[in-house]
This record gives C-alpha cells, structure tokens and sequence, in this order.
C-alpha cells in the first residue's frame, strides 16, 4: 500500500464545490471519477481544504491510499487524460515512508499548518466580462487604506465565530490569523489571508466586512466589535465565491511535496508585486 | 437622428463569434437583443473587426444610428441592464457631428486606420484550468527570440493570402502590418499584432506558423518563403482562438471618442510591462 499527494488546481466556476454530492457536480467527484478510470477501481480521496461552489484552488492537496504500482508520471497524465478542462493533476508525489498502521503519515487535511486563500476584487462603477466568475466585483470605490485598519483588528488568534457559517463542522472556532495583506493596481484589489486554518465562509464573511468599512458603510474599528461579539448577526453578508482561491497549503519539509510557489500562487499575484528598484 | 458608437468588451467563449446568425447565439445577436429592449425598436449595429468563435474583446467598438433622445449615461446603464454578464458596453459616444447625407461621417469599421490584437499564449507542459478558455497552450517548449525572428518577416505591407482564410471577404489582402511584439514572462507569451486591418484568421493563421517556428518544427525564414507563396497550403495549420484578444481600435482624434489604454487593454499586458528602473 502506498499513499499518493496530488497537487490538483480547478476553476471552481463550473463546479458545485469539492466535497462529493449525490449529484456527482463537485471536483472531488470529477477527480474521483477520473482516478477511477485510471485505476480501475474506487479512489477516495482526502483534502486539505474543502472549498465552496465557485471557489477556485491554484494547489489544492489531496491523498489517497492504493495498492496500485504505478509511475509518478504515469499517474499525472494517466488522470489528467480523463479530467475536464476545468481540473487539473499539477503534480503527484509518491511518500517514500507510509505505514498505515501509524499514526503520523501525512494527512492533506491533519498534516497542514497554514493555508493562504486570495480573493481577488474587480473595483470599477462598470462590471468586466473578463473577470466575470474570476474575481469579485464591487461598484462602489473602495478605501483600501481603511480596510488595512479593518483588517489589522482579524490578525492574531481569535474566535472567529462572529465570521463562521451555521453550517460549519470545525472542531474549534478557534484559528490563528497569520497574516491579512491587501495590494491595489488600477482596477484590482487582492486580499491575501494566511492562517493555520479557515471555518467554512470565513473568508467570505470577512471579505463582506472589509468591503463594508471599504465603501464606508462601516468605520474600521466595527470589526474588532463584530470579531468580540461572537454573533454572525452582527457582521455583513457573505461575499460572493467569484474572486475566491484556494492556493497554498503548507506542510512539514519532511514530507518533501515538489510544491513551488510559482506555480501554486495564482497568476494575477504578480501585477500587484512591489517593482523594487535599486535607486540613489 | 444621431449617431451612437459604444465601446463593448466581451468574453468570447461564450459566443459564435461576432456576426449575427440565424441562431442568435452571437455577441452582436446579444446586443442587439439588449439595444432592442431598452430602445423598443430594432437596432442595427455595425462592428469595427468581426471576431470568431471563441474569440475575446477588451474593446470592440460599434455604432448605430437612433431617433431615440437619451443621455449616453442612460444608455450605457440601460443597455448593461439587459446585457449577460459575458458582455458589457464599457462607454458609450453620442458624436457630435452626424449628418445621414454626407460621406465622411464617422464609421466604426471604415473610419478604423489601424486595430491591435493581443495573442495570450500558455506555454507548459501541463495544461491550466486557470487559462482554459481565456489562453492558447503549447505544451511543447517554445523559443522565443526564433519566433521573434519568423515575426520581423511578417513587418511592413505585404500580400498575406497565405494567412488569409478561404471564406475572407476582404477586398484586398494587402494589410501593413506596423508591429508584431513578443514578450515572455514565466510560462505566459504574449504576442501583439497592430495593422492597418487583419484578413480573416490572419491572427490565428499568423500564430499556428510562429508556432511551427517556435517548436523547432520550421526555421524563422520559413515563415517569409509562406508569406512569398501566398498559398494557405503551405503555412501551418489555424491556431486554437482561445488566446485572442481584440483590443486597441485607432480612429482620428477628431472623432473624440473616450478611448482610454488602461481600459481598452487585457489586464495580463501588465505582467509583461518592461519594470524599467533608475539605475546607476
């Protein structure tokens, strides 16, 4: 028995999220299908992060179990041959040690210890075609600098409770917000989140809070109160899926996944890149 | 009555390309639909350059003529209100000058005296659900500074029949091509074309044949004993219409049309901008 990490990215437009349905319209059913078909057998997969209907992930990180001895190459276009256009095997990595009698191998989910999602914003009174379904529009003008201060009240460990939806199956409301940057370039606006894990909306709703105090509608501070109150009540809707990815999982060096960050971080990352330049 | 030119962006996907058909299933038969709805008359439009199927705009431009009295901010709302989120009027122009008798009034194809299409290319040995759609892809290693050079031979006024698709209804296929430039950044190639006007698949036809060159296939000289022959037969085969843009239409400054570069432009040229600094 070997146990098999894949690096998979999808456009989550087309699909009714990762985890499996009755109606087979989720990533993980589309993947499993294919697995399937490669190996001639059911695959159940894990993954690190299970995202929402129009979520996308750039580095999603699944496992599975098989007995099956094939090539890491083998497996990457044997399974690409049978997935849409939508998903795709980026990498797969065989684990050198796995004992399934132990209780340390590596989990795509339980092994992880930080995750970055990056929401990307189209900010312009006239809607884009071009990034309809990929990232976020709001017609409102945006204050970047007062979603700064918004966002410094969410770094740290808190209860995120306030952000999560009812729906949530978290052991723990509890999570460590690493980092939250927010870059602007002409008509766009990522917000980048990194922490140790994320309950199910968490960016959604914070990014529906941000765009709150953005427009003005909110003063800076009102977040730290929401983030106290613990009351989902109290905050701003959820945002829309559209600008949502899903696109680093962190793990153990240990575990020696061929993960780069060139290929993991979504391509529109590097319009908002500071152009240093060595001047007097 | 009045001359109205709209400046329209679209995503091609979507779409039978530009023309309308018997089926209704093309950008102008959407807009149309939409003008039609919000003028409550049949409205007749005229492009600057039909695109194919598949084929994006960051800015098509279009006129038409009206009897209707509305403001252009009335128009532009009313119009997007009944427009699919795959399309959207970017501004709208009411000229200034239009007389139905005269000769020189402005035209969105004819008045044209030069169009800039964009060719985004992802160039990987594994495919992208991210680009799907909205890039070309050769997983074959390309080398650019020979594509570069098949491309010089392609510079200046030239017969381009053997570029030219056998349903072409130009009267002449002798086009100036004034730029082709070809910048790499990672795995992206953007390739962009400006010409007095473009034949049909000249773009596409252009890159299967820059492609031939890039992959070894063909040397760079080729390309100008294809252009010579002028026999379609000889060149490569029609390149895939995923990756192309049509994006910059030149009109004469009298006009006065609302044409802005940072608009009209995709939104990925900024990642192949040259990050020219002040060094010593």
């Amino acid at each position: 028995m070997k146990r098999l990490v894949f690096g998979v990215q999808y456009d989550g437009s087309c699909w009714h999220g990762w985890q499996t349905q009755p109606g087979g319209e989720t990533v993980q059913d589309a993947l499993e299908r294919a697995l399937g078909r490669f190996a001639q057998c059911v695959i159940a997969t894990n993954c690190a992060g299970r995202t929402d209907t129009g979520v996308h992930a750039t580095e999603q990180i699944i496992h599975f179990d098989t007995v099956l001895d094939r090539s890491e190459h083998s497996w990457l276009n044997g399974v690409n041959a049978f997935l849409p256009s939508s998903i795709v095997v980026r990498w797969v990595h065989k684990l050198a040690f796995f004992d399934p009698d132990r209780q340390d191998n590596f989990h795509a989910r339980f092994s992880a210890h930080a995750r970055t999602y990056h929401y990307l914003l189209y900010n312009s009174c006239i809607r884009s075609p071009m990034w309809s379904k990929r990232a976020g529009w709001v017609y409102r003008p945006l204050d970047v600098d007062r979603m700064r201060l918004a966002a410094s009240h969410l770094v740290g460990e808190h209860d995120f409770t306030a952000f999560r939806a009812a729906a949530c199956q978290a052991k723990s409301p509890i999570k460590h917000m690493y980092k939250i940057e927010i870059r602007q370039q002409g008509d766009l606006i990522v917000f980048s989140l990194r922490a140790n894990a994320f309950l199910h909306h968490m960016v959604r709703n914070i990014m529906g809070a941000l765009i709150a105090v953005g427009t003005g509608k909110k003063d800076p501070d009102w977040i730290a109160l929401v983030l106290q109150s613990r009351d989902r009540s109290l905050s701003a809707p959820t945002f829309m899926p559209d600008g949502l990815y899903l696109s680093q999982i962190e793990y153990d060096e240990r575990w020696q996944l061929p993960q780069n960050s060139n290929q993991n971080q979504p391509w529109f990352l590097s319009m908002f890149e500071d152009r240093k330049c060595d001047t007097n």
